[in-house]
Parts: structure tokens; sequence; C-alpha cells
């Protein structure tokens, strides 16, 4: 049995445009759009633009929150550039402790893989939802909620959350607020808080004003 | 010129079943999915299901806050359910604020009618927007950031927020921390505020442990 | 309690390519795709894209129609590129209306703000859905739908339509079909109407053959 | 070789629910939300399901636009609910015409099987886009602009309209305004038709008042 | 009645940047992004970026499988990029067959115009959905899903496949397991295929090691 | 300071039908449709729906592919409905293969926790794409595609694939072909493999015909 160059489709599929299909690898320096980024020429692309190895490696935990985040985003990892989902990894030393935070792009699914972690999310009508997690535990975020993690032993802990977008955002609470030169009036205002606690954080967190 | 009964087309469609077609009016008694409310019967529709008279009533602003927001979203103005919008409308008397929110379902347009109104959002790199609106401008806070309405003068103020989206949820920072039965010290932990603010504030808003 | 620089998570950040995250504001000198304009480069981003004041200022009424609309798209408010959502201002002077029109991209939610204001659509089985609007009143016309707003009072009008995309695009009937060159002839074979009735809103309107 | 019941992956499903996956046949009886129709439960899902007949059969076109159009959309075919598309089939006689008409879902892909079609849409600048279509060619008509197909030979043409929706919807000009209840001067004061020209098309499609 | 230069509206429209509506023809010389190619610039746009004539001609079936598949995707039909449609041209000369295959990208409609086909997918869970369509006959096939067409009698047979994507990707089972350089062993190993039918068909379509 | 009962707006909503918002937790007694399952009522859902431990426990390696797949899709983990993403656990045991399958509904990005693994997957240009993943790397295999995952050593292989969808899907490819009733003959013309090959297969797999 054998097979000529059979299929007239193949022929008009290689005479065409590079087309926009199947995946579409991040070119940072092209453009990006409201749906990511350009995509790379076809021809330009590799098996390295589909796998990530930055995950392999534990975060440096010795800051004042003992936990350190590392992402796989579209902007570190190319080859999930409009296809919906992206990583990180997330590493809390005893102690540590990832503060309120919102992801406004995406839900999250944590797995943990070694250690405790006490994790939470509220919802719209303030209810909380709290859980210790083990290993082997995976717990889901719904988009644009508050949420925190805790390490919950007196060990390392590990896990890594998935996301259902390449640039699901992050938002942490006290950054938003006190990590900037929002005048401490304006925050008080809006946020109920007291002048001496807003100018404490700020001053801890680098803020001015 | 005669059209007698013509389109065999007509004929099929009213021949089958009701479609799902030009809009799906919410039925608050079917279930309901990730795409929104089950569509009511299209011979129960009528043009009271697409129009909604909510918002012509000033909200009661004699509270704390000195700010009613009165939502007109799906779950209250069956119309818009599954077209991707919805409306609200937002009252602030002299010194009234909507403290800091977000919407994790939406981006929002805000539209001043009457008044200045400062607003402001942060973006994930923590940098604030900020700007004075006054009556006829409008203002975007893309989705799930955080964001704030006050009044900025001393009149009182009307605006009527837009949301991308029938159902856009509304999550407000201090009812999330504090008005609940998360324990102060989980809260102290994850937030860095103090514990004396923490109990302070949940004594204000109805939060308990 | 002081915070040295600490995130791993934000050192990574800071040191990778500009993200796709939060907004996207129009760079209209970019090209643009069927998800919307190219975004503007993150550090040339300023509170005042996210403002519009168009909308503040009435429209010119004093044209046959005796109405003017004022778009705030993303093609004039570069905030809104890719959030799913867009306002405009209509102003409907005594006698005013907006002909029969149909955005073909988006849903619209209409909020009066001024006098009283008859709309309606027609659904794809024909039946019409007619109200008057008073202030404060909104009505929600499904995407793609055939609609109209005529001033209803002796009064001038003013309302705010809100739209489902950031470009909703605008067809108005009598444009589409006397505003340009399509033979008489074809008019009148597509639309039944009588060849004197084509040739003069031809004439007033501008169009040819 | 041997393949003993091997996965655990298929133990687990199969003990779980019906799972949302593969498609959803549309169930008639349950309630239908913005997605579409609920799905069909999967024992009961036959071949039959996925395949459609009724496109086979020529409409009857013995009627005063000498035309047909017979849809497989979601509510006749339900097999291609959820999925995003659908077909329709059109005949038109010498003479026939499918008056301006839009979807107000779905952007279409005319497909000329047999005869000669004239076929035409305007754009939202009011530019009309039209050709005359043989056999083999196909045109696109975007999503919610007004278009029209007319018999462009002496003898029948045959064609099959896809829709990238599965209920994309079908608004026909004359009848939105002529057939129904719509008061004669409403209508002509947003269409700038004359009076004499609304009740002559009124009487003709079957309208009142 | 005149209508002169009336609508405020398209002045501030014409002298706004040109704006992302309506269509977006590719430009396949600009970047292309997750959704699509860059939109020609409006003014370049004509009739013929919205029509395609390459269906009309028959695909040259003196192959080995007899049959012959002509995309009009958007790499090929500029009009259709961004509208979420395609279409193709499926010929099978008798004895002809297109092998099992998926669209990564997109559901598939089949509209049979001449001669008998056999076509059948496999769903998820195993079961084959087979059925003999006839002239006039549509069948779907949900995205992703493993599907074959085979001319099922003595004449050619000619179908039209209508895609849910303007770019729904296409995988020829036998093509991506035998038609490059992956190694006997690992397909092997991955498809539990012998070796030696393996090596078999990688000589014929022209696969090595 | 005191917060009196204040927001207008939370009356209102409370006073309000259960809103589609924030989440939509698997009701599996209720019918499902395109976009997933129904809505729990709120009142039934606790932190439990937003918490999977099923992935914790080792699959069952004792089989002829030495490999397990657990999945916590929407099916088994009702938390993650409707929001995007969903993900499962595999377990390789030494020599232990997960063969050539596709996800329809699904790009994956899969995590290595343990040991190592060769992935690949063939993409619709029949260019594979191959890499051996050591622990703590991930891969992206985009929506739709061919891949496979093998065991790249010695010692057991443990990894975490995170999908794009609640309900991914999987079509295992040898299942898809052999295990079922499709005709030996069929499955040859349609695949070009031997006849003998196949009904080896079919044995193995428990496929008849």
């Amino acid at each position: 049995m054998i097979f000529p160059i059979f299929f007239t489709f193949f022929l008009l599929l290689s005479s065409s445009h590079a087309s926009v299909q199947d995946f579409c690898v991040a070119d940072y320096k092209a453009p990006d759009g409201p749906a990511g980024y350009s995509c790379k020429k076809p021809a330009k692309v590799t098996v390295d633009d589909f796998v990530y190895s930055g995950l392999g490696i534990a975060g440096n935990t010795t800051n004042i929150i003992k936990a350190a985040v590392t992402p796989a985003f579209a902007a570190q990892f190319p080859g999930v550039n409009g296809l919906g989902i992206s990583l990180a990894r997330l590493d809390l030393a005893p102690g540590g402790v990832i503060p309120f935070h919102t992801h406004p792009g995406a839900s999250e699914v944590l797995l943990v893989i070694q250690g405790t972690i006490i994790a939470g999310f509220v919802a719209s009508d303030n209810t909380p939802y709290l859980k210790t997690l083990k290993k082997g535990d995976i717990m889901v975020f719904p988009q644009g909620l508050l949420h925190f993690q805790v390490n919950g032993g007196g060990t390392p802990a590990l896990a890594f959350p998935s996301f259902s977008s390449p640039s699901p955002g992050l938002q942490i609470l006290d950054f938003a607020l006190f990590k900037n030169d929002l005048a401490t009036e304006l925050i008080a205002q809006t946020t109920f808080l007291d002048a001496a606690q807003i100018k404490k954080l700020k001053g801890a967190l680098g803020g001015t004003n």
C-alpha cells in the first residue's frame, strides 16, 4: 500500500497564511490585546515554549510573611497564552501566610502537596468558607473573591494553585491599600480603619501620605 | 399586492419547540445555572419584564455611610438575564461614601448625574487611579479591582453604575472582613491589622469572634 | 513590625514582560483584532484613560430628527476596550426621535434621566414591546433587535444607554436602506416598499440610484 | 496481550453523575436557559439526535415571495444545542426573494448549490456589500447586519446558510414593522415612511392599526 | 421633507478612530492573536473579502484515499475572521474515505449534497454514533471528538462541512501518529499497536524513525 | 462609631431571589445544560462543596498500563461547576503509560510532583512536541490535540493535570477505536490499520465485530 502526496487539503493549507490554530505562543515583542499576547510565528515555536521549569525551585520564604509565590502565568510561560489556564507555586514556611487577596480574572484551585494549609474565602454575602487542607486536598476559590492561605502546621507547606486564565491577575489587599500614595484620610474614609492603623501599615509596606 | 400565508419558515418555526432566542427573561422558580436563570415561557413574557422602575426612587441615605445602592441586577430585573448587562443606582448624601469593594463578575462604568464624586480604583500593581467626577462624567472600573466612591461636595450626589454582567456580584471589603464570625486572630494574620482595630470594626458591623 | 522587600512573587513579576492583566486601554495606533484594540503600554496609561467627559455635553438637536446621540464606545473612550461595556448619551428635543435601529454587537439598557420617552423593540416573532418611560425608568433592548426611542412629552428628554460591549455597533434602518447607492429597484424588491417612497427617502437622506 | 479492567479512572467516571461533556442534546421538556436547552439524559441519546433530514426536502415556494426557508436550528435539530452552529435551507423560485432581515444572534455563511443568487448586506456605516453568487460560492454576513438574497436568474436557486449559533434568530424587516399592531403613526415617526405606504404593507402582511 | 447633516452622532463617529465593529477582515500581514487575525483597515475592505469561490471547484480525488478536502477557514477566507464560523468542501470519489480525525477547535455540521456518505463519531464513553447520510441530510460532530466519513455508494459524493470557528483546526489521526519522526517504540507504547504495523504506515505516509 | 443596619442595598438583596453570583455548586439532581450543572440552593452550600480529597489517594496501578487517572471534574467535584477549571491525579508505576488521548473541551497543564515523565503532543501540522519532564516541571497540552504521558524512569511517577474546563472530557484513542462494536472493516478503512491488528486490539480491550 502506498500513499502518494494525496490530500488536496494539505497543499492548500501549506500554501496559505500562517493559521490561527492549535495554540498561540506569546510573542512578547508584538502588541497584546484583550484576548492576550500576539502569537509567535509558527516556525519559531519549539517544545520549550510549552514547558516551564520555574515552579521546580522553592521560593525564598525568608521574609516577613514567610511565604513566596512563583507564577507561571502567560507573562512568564508563553505556551499558555490564549489557552485559558495557568499555574503558580506557593511556598509557606512554618508560620507563613499569603494574606487576603483576589484574582480579578480567574477562579483558582489550590492543590496541597506538602504540609497543612488553612485556606478560606469569603462570599459576596460575607459568609466565610474555611478549611484545613492536608496533602492531596484541593480547594476552589471562585473568581474575584477575597481569600487567603496560612501554614497550618509546624513544617513547611508546598502547594500549587491552578487558574482558569493565563493572566489571572493578583490584587493583595494590604498592598492595594497601603503600598502606594493614597491619602491616609481617604483610606480611612473608605475602609473605616483608624488613621493610626493605616499609617502603621503604610510605614511597614513602604506607602506614603 | 397580496401576501398570503407565505413562509414555509414560519409554519415550521411555530410548530416547533419554544426556541432559545432573542432573550431569556428570568424564571425565578426554575433552576439556575452557570449562565444565569432559566427562561420564562415566551407566552408569559410581557413588556414589564423588560422595564424596571426601582431606580427612580432615591435610596435611603440616613445611615452611617450616608449612602445607598439600589441594584437592578438579574435577581431584581428579570429582563437582563443572559444579556451581559445590568445597572444600579447610587445615592450619596453629603459626606456619603461607598467603601472599598469589588464586583467579582463584571466591569463597571459609573455615570454621575448630580453632584461631585471622588472615585478611585487600585490596579494589581498597587497603582491608584483617582478622579473627581463632575456631572456627566463617566469612569470605568475594570473587573474585580478594588474601588470606592465618595461624595466630593456639600450636596447630594446621584450616579448610576452600569455593569458588564447581569449578576456582577458585590464584595464590600469591610463586610467581608468584619461582618461575620472569622476569628480575630485569623484576620490579624491575613490582613496585618491590629487585633484592637479588628475588634472595633467587628463590633461596629455586627461581626463576632 | 517591618516588611522588607518580601515577595519573591513581585520580583518575578516585575522582571517579566508587560502582562495582560486588569485592563487593556486602547492603543489606536496599533492593529486591532476580533477582541478589540491593542493595549497601550502600561507605563503610558493614566487615570484619564478611564474617565470620559464627553457625555456631559448636550448633543445638538437642531436637526430634522430633533435628536442627538453621543457615543462613549471603545473608539472614543479607550478605557472600556476589552471590558464588555460602554455608554452613550441621548438627547431628544420635543418631537425628537431616534428612528428604528439595531446594535449588532450588544444588548442595551436605556436609563431615562429627564423627560418622557416612548421606547419599543420588536422581537423575532414580530411582537412589539412598547413602554412610556419616565425619569428613573430603565428598559432593556435585547441584542440585535430593532428598537426606537421617541420623546413622549413636550419637554426635552435626556437618557443614557449602556451597552454590553465596548463596540456595540449601530445600524440605523433608514440610513442602511436609503443613505447609499443601493438601486431603488433592488430596495423595492427586498423591502416591498414602493419605488416612489424609496426615491423620496433617498432624496431626503442623500442616497443615490 | 491482555487488558483487564484497568483504569481506575473509568471506574470512578462510571460511578459518577451523568457528566456535562462532549455534547448536550436538547431536552425540549426541561427548562432552557441563556446557554440553550437542558441536556437529554445520556442514556436516551441516539444517533438520530445528531442527524436531521428536514433540509433534504424543498420548501414550498408557491407564495408571494416565491421563496422558502427551512431551519435546522436547536429548536428543530436537538443535536446542535450548545455547539455553536446550525444550518438552514433556502429555496428561491425564479423571481424569489428573501427580503431584508437580520440574525440577532449569529453570523451567517451562505453556500450556493444551484442557480444564481444576488446577495448583499449593509454595514454600520451604510456601505452596501453586494455580490452575484454562482454555484459553489460562499458569502459571509456578519452578525446582526441587514442582508437579503434574491434569485438572480431564471431558474430555481438552492442555497444553505450556516450560522455561528444553534439559535441564530431571524428578524425580517417587513414583518417586524408591518405584521403586528404597531400604530401607523408611530411607525411613520420612527421610519420616515409615509402613512399610506405603511397602511398598504400592513394590509398585505396582516398587520393592524 | 429634508434631512440636513443631522446626527451629532455621525460627526463624532467619523472623527473617531477606525472602530472595532461589524466585522474584522483578516489582515494576514499584521500579528495574529488568540482571538484571530488582526483586522484589515476598513478603507481597504471590499465585498470580495466576504465572498469565497474556492469551494466551487472539485478537489482532486486521484489519490490513495480517493478524497479531497478544500478549506475555507480564516486562513483562506479573510471575511470569516472573528465571526465564529467557517466552511469546507469534501469530495469523495467511489471508495473514498476521510480517515479518523478531529477538529480541536470546533464542532462540525456536515451537509450532503450528492451521493451517500457513511459518517460516524465516537463519544468519550467510546460509544460510536454511525449513520448513512443521503442527499440533504445533515449530521453534527461535537467538538474535538474523533470522526470519519466514507463514500457509501458507487458514485462520487459531495458534502460541505460547516464549523463553529473560523479556525477549527484539523488533526488527522494517521498523520499525527505516522507522518513524522516519532520513534516507533514510543508510538507502540502509547498506542498498543505492533511495531510492524507502525513501520508499515510510517513507510506509506512518509514518517521516519 | 456605630454602624446600624445601613445599606438599603442589602435589604433589597436579601429580599430578592437567590442570585446567580460568586459560584454555582453543582446540583446533580436538577437538569444540566450547555454551561454545566444547575446550581445548588445557596442555603445548602457548605465549605465541603469547595474541597475535594479524592486526589490525595494513589490510584491503583496494578493494571496492564501500570497507570491510573483520578479525576476531580465537575461530575466529581461540585464546587468547580461553571468556574472554568478542574484537576486530576495521574499515577504512573514504573513502565506505566497513559496512551494517546485528547480532551475535547479543555487545554491541560501537567505538573510533575515525583519521578520522571516523558510527555508529548502532536500539533495539527503533525509536528510532535516531546519533553522529558522532571519534578516541578509543567507542560501545556493545547485543547483537543493528541497527547500522551509515559513514566520515564524506574520509579513511580506522580503528576497532577489541570484543565481549562470543569468538564474537559477525555477520549482515549485505543478505547475509541477498539473498545466498542465498530466493524473491523470500517476501522481498517478509516485508520489504514490492518484487520489483524484491529482484531488483536479489539480482543485485548473488549471490543466486538
